[in-house]
């Protein structure tokens, strides 16, 4: 089944509102293996709209249409497919009993407009709304289906699962997408796609499809199966042979954030956990603590951006500053231990670099990183070069030191 | 002017990324006065694409392309554009040559994909990426302006503000509007539309436009005048009556951050900062330091999580902590206090908190926040209540710790 998504509000195209509907759509459509082949967001006017729906392509079966059913007078969605339609409005009087419910309820006076949320047009199925006041329409017409429902985003959800989905299961009689998605760290794009070229080739070869996701530092490798859930062990074993792939790299699956999977290593294995950042200053540590229950394993750290702080807290020792410098494998390696008698702890991440723009030099350019781990029976210690965007360098820190230990508590 | 944008993405339309680009375009534009007419998402493929440049308005001046510049084998905008603008692609040198640089810089190997991204089509003007090897494109066919970008938002960012919109706004001598920006933080929208009500409507009866640009903790009033500079002065004098009316919540104007602001006070007044950090963990030391420069007067941070390492680290003595707690009036004082001496700085801001969704009680519920600054000649406290989401409620601590120690810098 081939879905278009209309959206339609001028709060969308001059940004003020991220089209967050159309990704939740998209996901749910993709749960039941419709495809969105579309999106497209248009301004409230019954041009735009008309226009819209007149360039509907032909292999379309299914559009849905998100906002201008409100009550404010820019809503003119619902007399732009009257029109295209050929049909009328008229008052629907178990929605008009419906929105004098709401009211009555809400103890807040009904007003005009709201009345005039109850006149529906006449070829279209009533879609409940259990949320709002907007009712959402399901039209069969022209051997395609519309459905327009509120942009409002837990009214639109609301009807979506309750009123559409299962009447969309049930007249596509569907068959289902099956997705799994891979998540690796560290490796960029293109190197990464250089490392699994047979393994990318030989899932082509099984009419599977691939697709890679980056964002900052991470990227996601999903593999679809149009067949369904047959697939799933196959797909299953392509992950297997990933991981042996990119171990250093990959770090979980789906929805997985690195944060959690280390959580759980560190619960499980009952370590407590601290850090020692000069360069990250504290993003790491927030990073860690961003999930519910954290404080069962962190316990605190040191930002340690000065030198004198370095000495006075990390207890780094005033001669390995001096003579190797603050980013250095000495000095980083000192702060992890240093950090992990101080803080307590089991673990200690220590992370030192230079994030720029300014300070960096020939030896020890804008970007270098060096990220320790002091753990009760050894401490590692690796460097990194990020390149020269402040920002960014600080983020990949964050995510290498964390997968860093992720591959390490995994292989010892 | 005119604009459609067109976003190229599978991962888009199946809603595993939300079409974050998008918005930010639609703000950019309006800024200069540019008319977003629609945006279209539409799959990664060769038909997709060819049939969205086809069925592109007759009115539209501008089409935006964002994604599908990548080195990976599902990028295909390129390819696409070369034959619909009937067009070769050959390698484009200096181009090349950056690519080339920047995987020598970053001491990476440079792989064929790579090379292949130096390869632009003959017949545009090639676009500088400072922060990726996708180059831009700006063509000029057929009655309109094409511009290709790639999809990773801080790539598609920094071409558009570097060289994308100084070219649209000489190339359409658009129209100046005049805006100016006023940020406040620690009031929410509805109220502060009460406290300022006079004010608005005056500022609507002289023909100028006001905005609520709303964020988590910050609201952005944007003042427009269609006149352009001429009415500088008059807006100027209504940012002043502005901060008469909200001192406490008005912290700087256009796109200063909070940060950036507190840097400047604390550099022109030769005072060191630092932090002891219990329900923020660190964000707010990161915050401090985001910017560049911030090594000048940030020392350095206790992440004091548990209660045993707020008297290890801070100082917390253990007869406060067990009396009330370690969300109190009390503690984040003392935390303060103990930091300030600690970390030898002469400013020290703590936290502590119950973010949640757990361990709160009747008496301290969750988003229950305590913020105390520790200053030479004393210390300050205020209570927060932030409600229950967790990343809010930290992000909310964080901006408003900021923007208490504004106010204090610039009241005493």
């Amino acid at each position: 089944m081939n879905i278009e998504l209309l959206s339609i509000g001028d709060e969308l195209l001059i940004g003020q509102t991220i089209n967050t509907n159309a990704a939740w759509i998209g996901q749910e459509m993709s749960l039941i293996g419709a495809r969105i082949v579309r999106t497209t967001v248009i301004s409230d006017t019954t041009e735009a709209i008309q226009s819209s729906l007149d360039s509907i392509d032909s292999n379309t079966d299914c559009i849905i249409i998100t906002g201008g059913l409100g009550p404010t007078k820019d809503d003119i969605t619902k007399h732009t497919l009257c029109s295209y339609f050929n049909t009328r409005l008229e008052v629907h009087l178990p929605t008009l009993k419906k929105i004098e419910d709401y009211f009555f309820k809400r103890n807040r006076p009904m007003l005009e407009a709201n009345i005039q949320q109850a006149e529906l047009p006449l070829n279209c199925e009533i879609l409940n709304n259990n949320y709002g006041t907007a009712a959402g329409m399901w039209f069969e017409e022209k051997g395609k289906i519309f459905i327009s429902l509120p942009g409002v985003p837990y009214e639109m959800k609301g009807i979506m699962l309750e009123e559409v989905i299962p009447r969309l299961k049930e007249k596509f009689s569907l068959k289902s997408i099956y997705h799994k998605t891979a998540l690796t760290q560290g490796i960029g794009e293109s190197f990464l796609a250089e490392i699994i070229y047979n393994w990318e080739n030989s899932i082509r070869s099984n009419n599977l499809g691939l697709a890679y996701l980056p964002s900052p530092g991470l990227v996601k490798l999903r593999i679809t199966s149009y067949r369904g859930e047959e697939d799933k062990k196959i797909i299953d074993a392509y992950f297997d042979e990933l991981k042996n792939l990119i171990p250093e790299a990959l770090y979980g699956f789906e929805n997985e954030s690195l944060t959690q999977v280390i959580g759980e290593m560190l619960r499980t294995r009952k370590m407590t956990i601290g850090t020692v950042e000069s360069c990250t200053s504290g993003l790491l540590a927030s990073q860690i603590c961003s999930i519910s229950g954290a404080s069962d394993y962190f316990m605190g750290s040191l930002l340690t951006y000065s030198n004198s702080l370095k000495i006075s807290l990390a207890d780094v020792s005033p001669e390995t500053l001096e003579k190797f410098g603050a980013v250095s494998e000495e000095v980083v390696k000192e702060m992890a231990i240093g950090g992990r008698k101080k803080l307590g702890v089991d673990c200690c991440i220590s992370t030192s670099g230079i994030a720029g723009p300014n300070g960096g030099s020939i030896e020890k350019p804008v970007g270098l990183v060096w990220i320790a781990i002091a753990l009760p029976t050894k401490t590692i210690v690796k460097k990194f070069q990020f390149g020269d965007n402040r920002e960014r360098t600080v983020q990949m820190t964050v995510s290498s030191a964390l997968n860093y230990l992720r591959y390490e508590l995994e292989t010892t």
